[in-house]
């Protein structure tokens, strides 16, 4: 992450539990921003794009025009960033040893 | 991550800039209360136990009393566990060369 303030777009994004669930619906595949609209029926076409778009201003959904349809992609970039943040790859085997373990015993 | 009241803790503290760069300091060695204070000059004591708290609280911190002294130790999991949810052990790699990619071009 190249600044505090794009990382904080990123971690404020992530605060919000509906979001988050909106970037799980994503993980699959993309979605049009109608799909994601029948995925979240308790909330309105406006209040899906206003989290949308704080997504999209964190980089953590990229969105792709085709047509008249918008594509809602998630974009693991940020999310890597933060594992490597405080993780890196030289202690994402332990950390993978540890999660087993609890795991194991949770 | 178990329920979504415990991953609203980890968001929320990761929200904060200071309790990030806390974090950082912790990442390379578990340091004591006192060491972490002295770390962060511009914070009085009180305010760096507070932090300590709620990154305590959200368990990306864990505290190890020896003696007087307080230890306190970053813990990964939390962080691995937004890696896995989002990425996932099968993406890693595809994530990991797109990253490689946008720092060659950045």
């Amino acid at each position: 992450m190249s600044s505090e303030s794009e990382e904080d777009l990123v971690f404020k994004a992530l605060a919000a539990p509906i979001r988050r669930r909106m970037l799980d619906a994503l993980k699959a595949d993309p979605l049009t921003t109608g799909a994601l609209c029948e995925a979240f029926p308790d909330l309105d076409r406006c209040t899906v794009m206003q989290h949308l778009k704080v997504l999209e201003d964190a980089g953590l959904v990229i969105a792709q025009k085709r047509g008249r349809e918008r594509w809602n992609h998630l974009n693991a970039l940020p999310i890597r960033d933060i594992h490597e943040r405080w993780i890196g790859p030289y202690a994402a085997y332990a950390a993978e040893k540890m999660a087993q373990l609890r795991d194991r015993l949770g």
